[in-house]
């Protein structure tokens, strides 16, 4: 497909990188915040279009995972949006639950400290408690 | 580093993949709308600390680029947020102009129709002329 195609036209058309994976954006729908950003395979991206519960790709697990299935902690997706070049998808969910398995809402819940290069600063608070979440596994 | 402390501590220790490279979200700091997603290696994200202007490496071009550099759009970084496993950048930035080359002001335009998997629809309109703003390359 034409770069012209890909970036102005209305065909859905992800690139997968050479291990089939596209970066994934979960971005809380309510709030704007940032919640996580993991990878999907075409499997994980037909089953989260499927279900509406977001469904990623483990390269750590080498499986799926949907977002949850361990916590409790789902995502109902939205809205899946896509970029200019169609490497890249932002999905916009909503969640009851902290999103984080460290406790937090989000995963970015730390900042550099300004002016420094080394130095974060927590910028959250935890939200829930991850060992009563999580009986086994993280997700 | 261990695991606990990656995720719980407060060292900055960013994990670049196996090409030296790390995913970075550049998100408006006062919307919250998710402008672009890019790759900064390692001298990026030092300049872009330095300078307060978001830098990042082109993974076509093979070089570092200023956002801004060629349409005058650049990025003030206010916050670099980094994720629980230090994998993945959040950059908070204050813009002037559209963020995306072909015009919109963010790079995330289209959204999947509901229930379709092929379908996209515009969510944005265009709010520069890239071909004025751009008088060569892509920035």
């Amino acid at each position: 497909m034409e770069s012209q195609q890909i970036e102005q036209g209305l065909q859905f058309s992800p690139k997968f990188d050479a291990d089939g994976l596209i970066v994934a954006i979960a971005q809380d729908a309510d709030t704007g915040e940032i919640l996580m950003v993991a990878y999907m395979n075409r499997e994980a991206l037909d089953r989260t279009i499927e279900t509406g519960r977001a469904t990623y790709y483990s390269r750590s697990r080498g499986r799926l995972w949907t977002k949850g299935e361990q916590s409790g902690h789902f995502q109902t997706v939205r809205q899946i949006l896509v970029d200019c070049d169609q490497d890249c998808l932002v999905l916009k969910v909503a969640v009851d639950a902290g999103q984080c398995h460290v406790g937090y809402q989000s995963c970015f819940y730390r900042a550099l400290k300004p002016a420094s290069k080394i130095d974060l600063e927590f910028t959250a608070e935890k939200t829930y408690d991850p060992e009563a979440a999580y009986k086994a596994g993280k997700s």
